[in-house]
């Protein structure tokens, strides 16, 4: 049957990215081994929507869609810092593309204590992980990756209280941030690959653990799925305690972001879903520290 | 050409409902005549989602899709509880059926004052218009019609507030109520149709201005766009004086609904975004008054 | 500390449903192990959407939402047809209702051949389970079972390709079924419980996989994952060959359950993005064979 | 009452971008006067959802949300090219911030005829105004607008074309696409402002009809809301005479944009429902002419 994508185009354009999105498919996430902390989720079973694109020379007609599918495929599902370079680099080779890149995003799960009872239950974080592989021969590689939470928190108006008799309003807000790390890598197997080589015991590549509790550490207050009362009067009086705007709660995770030196790159949102208002309150902050 | 979709078909499967969905169109939704209220918007134009379908008799291979849409643009748009009798009847006519049904789902805003400073700015609604005509020759129409109202309020939480030394978790609720009436029809026009005769000045149709209020009333507090300092003083102070549970916005709700008696069934929800949780409390009920 | 939710109410108003909804929490879905096909999978790590509610009498100010949270602990995420019953009647116990609720929305993926190249990858449909508990100990408990079944399919335009030269218009549609069993319960363990007990080789319970393969061979054509060049040839050759309006896809599927006699309820619908139109064509049939 | 948001900070972070977001309002669309084409919809009533936002410098602690509103309120919803500018300064300057930003996203309307019945109907189509103003007193104004459209077309496979005996799979897609334009500016007024002068009648600035078309003429086949038999032949026999994958969609798409002058960036994406799948295929190119 003939090849028609692999026709000879003449239109003179690459495109900057072609490929697949929406793609569900069951995953087993897996920590670096060097991640520190001991409540570290080590392997987790989830559901990911992948995002696979490949840079489209300007002299091929189409890229080859089940291509992307294949390459998925030969993962077996299992996704972690040290697999991600392995994908993307098998995208850019089964592509024959001179740049890959590739995302995943699902729902992490993190099993935690109510702060009083310590009755415990899973928390749910909407997470994901970016890759991109660009390089030759001659040159060599360009390996990029980024992390991101999707963190949900209280955020308590420090303007209403101040101003209110009794009370302040508050709200559900949504931090989403996505960093750079310079410790890549894994250390998922005993060497770890190059990246892995780069770690130690001090400095390991930042989790998903680490990020999260960086927002919800600068918000009002954390959310949790169980609270039994004596854990509600705690959360209420937390985050009365220590109200915040969204450029409070921007700015406080920044200054953790600044103070980290193995991040290298941080895009931090807060979107506050204002219990007096339909419409959200937002604050952005996007730096490069290198 | 072949009519395909008039084919006889053999399966002897009546269909409950074949039609259409998710049809944006512009529309002018006009207010009932004798609606009460000062603050009743008389004439909004908006955006709606409609949904049309008949049933479709077991004899029929297929309905025909473009006269849905052909019966909608002879309405012009002009949406009204006047106007939905004969696009329903209209319906029924074209595609030949016994029965037809229609829901136009829009945004609907109203003009709000602040609660102290008295600053003016639209509030946005999602609200809903269901109509279903059925019948023959021999048995008359028989005409059903709802009315629905999404209306976005506060809730605080009395255990919260009763717990804790300051404050209480509050936060976003959407209170969705839908409901029958035993006055329909419109008098947007002189005459107004058989079911605007009806119609008195004391006991008019219901209009969206009168639901929403219903609703923002058994909440905590209601939302606005636009508030000044001293408004979101009164608004955080009214809420915290006002705590409600799911349970109790429901509840109220349900006083007033079973108080109105031109309110002949409903179904109310009440979604509250939980701020000290990352899912929502809810609660429901659903009545036929007759 | 004063246990708020437990006050006498004195409005007099029953609440039909109060409880919590999107509770995500990661499931174990095991298969009924009489669960007919070879091809059913028997354990699956997926992600869920949870909603649990019950019926609150009338002189309870409120219900204690902590407790569907402990529940649902209780059950370490382990979800099939046997132990969806004891999580209905634990949360009723629990909550000291006489009615309870409960409902997992979740990703399933099932392994799926290209028809031609045999080449494997994940498809994934969202399902459904369902489950109520009613009942005190005098008149013993009532137990009810929705299984539900989300599956994309192919559309081809009969008109279309009647009245064309060449080609038709087709399109991805979703059909969304959900049916009660008369054959419901588990057998995951030895014993299974009182369902388990009623159930025989030869007239298992229906699980997804069934349900499934009913849909997608009531449609013009499946979707897959991975697609080799061969396998497009065959998808595209088979919706050609087998055109089918919404309505044609709906009453070969009713046909299907009609003659299935293990199901006693059915509500399907089908809704086709349509690929010459913004919107969408859709069908709908609900049938009690009781 | 205290003005907590003006109180002096000392974290030493400016704020890239704080505001509010989601705010629903009914608005009026006025295409420029000088905008080619006698389809162009002079006027047109929608409603959308704006984003608003401010770069705020470290020593400030936070915005005031509300004044965002007001300068909302202050425009009357009357929303062009020529009114854009204002506004963004307007925000500016109510906020007293050296960058300002703010975006509409609305379904906009246009009224089309079938290709050969000729019945009219309205077809739907997301667009968007984005626009910043960045400046002070010494360096003068710098001020950005991007026009964005989404076009929901049909794609036809032309590998499944060129290897199945009949037919070819469709599907609906969405090309996104987004331009700067060197002539901005609106000419809704007498002079037009700055931007209009500079407008001339043969290049004057580019609406959302001119690049909807562009769109829909790189596509397989554009949509329709109403078609009857004949307009369905039509539309069924271009699509498979015109096979296109999204690579080839969007470097025709690219080929548009890049001989038209008067765009100087643009920013296209094309996402197809592949009709054989349950994922999609994308394509994507971004460029700065300048």
């Amino acid at each position: 049957m003939k090849d028609v994508q692999g026709e000879r185009d003449f239109r003179n354009i690459p495109i900057n990215r072609v490929g697949v999105r929406n793609v569900y498919y069951p995953i087993l996430v897996v920590a670096p081994s060097s991640a520190e902390g001991e409540n570290v989720c080590r392997e987790q079973s989830t559901v990911a929507s992948v995002s696979m694109s490949v840079l489209l020379p300007h002299e091929f007609r189409g890229t080859h869609m089940s291509r992307f599918i294949e390459t998925l495929e030969k993962c077996h599902g299992r996704i972690s810092l040290a697999t991600l370079p392995s994908i993307a680099r098998g995208l850019r080779d089964r592509l024959d593309a001179p740049e890959a890149a590739l995302r995943f995003d699902f729902p992490y799960f993190i099993r935690k204590s109510a702060p009083v009872s310590k009755n415990e239950s899973f928390m749910r974080y909407e997470v994901s992980l970016e890759a991109s592989s660009r390089g030759d021969c001659s040159s060599g590689e360009d390996f990029d990756m980024i992390i991101g939470v999707g963190v949900p928190v209280q955020t308590l108006c420090p303007c209403s209280r101040e101003i209110a008799e009794h009370g302040a309003h508050n709200q559900r807000a949504l931090i989403s941030l996505r960093i750079r790390c310079a410790v890549q890598g894994g250390g998922t197997s005993a060497g770890g690959g190059a990246e892995g080589a780069r770690l130690s015991a001090a400095s390991g590549p930042i989790w998903f653990e680490e990020l999260i509790r960086m927002a919800e550490d600068s918000a009002s207050a954390p959310l949790f799925t169980l609270l039994k009362r004596e854990d509600e009067k705690f959360v209420t009086e937390r985050a009365y305690e220590n109200p915040k705007f969204v450029e409070d709660v921007v700015r406080d995770l920044t200054l953790r972001l600044n103070a980290e030196p193995r991040i290298t790159w941080y895009a931090v949102s807060v979107v506050s879903s204002e219990s007096i208002h339909n419409h959200d309150a937002f604050a952005e902050i996007v730096r490069d520290k290198r």
